[in-house]
């Protein structure tokens, strides 16, 4: 497993998050990304729900992940995934017109798969039972099945995006199963299909535990 | 001006679009990296308000632009960025820590500002004088001015987000002028300023002289 305490590669993480967010903190991107090729990194957890001053010097929004490697600073996760990518042609082929497929498939991902997920979860993790959510709700399930809808179209016959496995997939499979209502994912076999060959690779599994393995019980730890 | 019918770079665009979208469809962000390296491109617009059912095998979800260079096919504007900054120093830097600070800022702009911009125009270009909307603005505007607010801070005493003006800043000044309402701007002077700092570059007024060029009167054109 690549977690090692001495890695050149470091990246933040939180001890604790509720149960939904549990395997979908955006971490696990990263972790997955660093499994594929077998790169080890090192862990830092923040310590309680609040973020020290400095580190929004590192993440401006004070969320995780950053990546810190050498001279190389990063967050943002589509950021950081590619910055991998350039790293193994196992996750970014290295022929500028595939590469560039790859990296447009991560920020179809990020800006036009991402915004339509988290309008459900707005409503159904965030703020569950409000009148806006109610009325909202049935123009935001349409907005996101015309999204999964082209996405599947797309993926028909393929198992990946581009016929073979990048950080656009890894990417995407992590954002489509980011919805906390299931059922908007199984009515698109292809996309459930497409998810659950994400899901079953040994990478993916690993970096599941590994940020797990991460959370602690007691959500007051190191306030 | 490089719009040239004989480029070998070609991007789609809309020839119709409701005003208040008008020098804020996406292709504006392409032309505006191009002007800003004098690369010269043809626009192929897409006649009427449907897509053509092979534009989805360009587009998956059949918006614009698309991005066609050689045997390079691209669609989002983010990932097109990337590709034009690659071509050239000044919009995107050669050395790897900085090349890829400028990348995170493009995915800074299309995952975690972006979506929180789209919720608001979502009630007050989209859908106004709904009860949702009505319901649930307060929450969004408070999430984009905790968004506004990070990003300011951020830029405090600098001109551009990493010293110098590259991609990450085109994408982010191209996002935040896209809400609607401009008072939510307006409220963040260190953001007002950045943001009339981007629309006063000679390749911002070009491109935007060269979206409106191409709309017509009559949206019914080319049905």
């Amino acid at each position: 497993m690549p977690v090692d305490p001495n890695a050149p590669i470091e990246i933040s993480a939180y001890p604790w998050v509720p149960p939904f967010a549990r395997g979908q903190v955006r971490d696990f991107r990263v972790r997955w990304a660093l499994e594929e090729i077998g790169l080890a990194y090192r862990v830092r957890l923040l310590a309680g729900p609040k973020r020290p001053p400095d580190y929004f010097a590192e993440q401006p929004w004070g969320q995780v992940p950053i990546y810190n490697e050498g001279d190389v600073h990063l967050f943002e996760c589509g950021a950081i995934l590619i910055h991998i990518g350039e790293k193994d042609e196992r996750l970014l082929p290295r022929d500028t017109p595939a590469r560039m497929r790859a990296i447009a498939w991560v920020l179809a991902a990020a800006n036009s798969v991402d915004p339509s997920v988290g309008a459900i979860n707005d409503i159904d993790l965030f703020d569950p039972g409000a009148e806006w959510g109610r009325l909202r709700r049935p123009a935001a399930v349409e907005r996101l099945h015309t999204r999964f809808s082209r996405l599947a179209d797309w993926l028909a016959g393929k198992d990946w995006l581009e016929g073979r496995f990048t950080i656009g997939d890894l990417m995407m499979v992590a954002t489509i199963r980011t919805v906390a209502d299931k059922s908007l994912i199984a009515a698109h076999p292809i996309l459930a299909d497409y998810v659950a060959r994400g899901e079953s690779r040994p990478a993916f599994q690993t970096a599941l535990a590994a940020q797990f393995a991460d959370f602690v019980a007691d959500p007051t730890v190191g306030e």
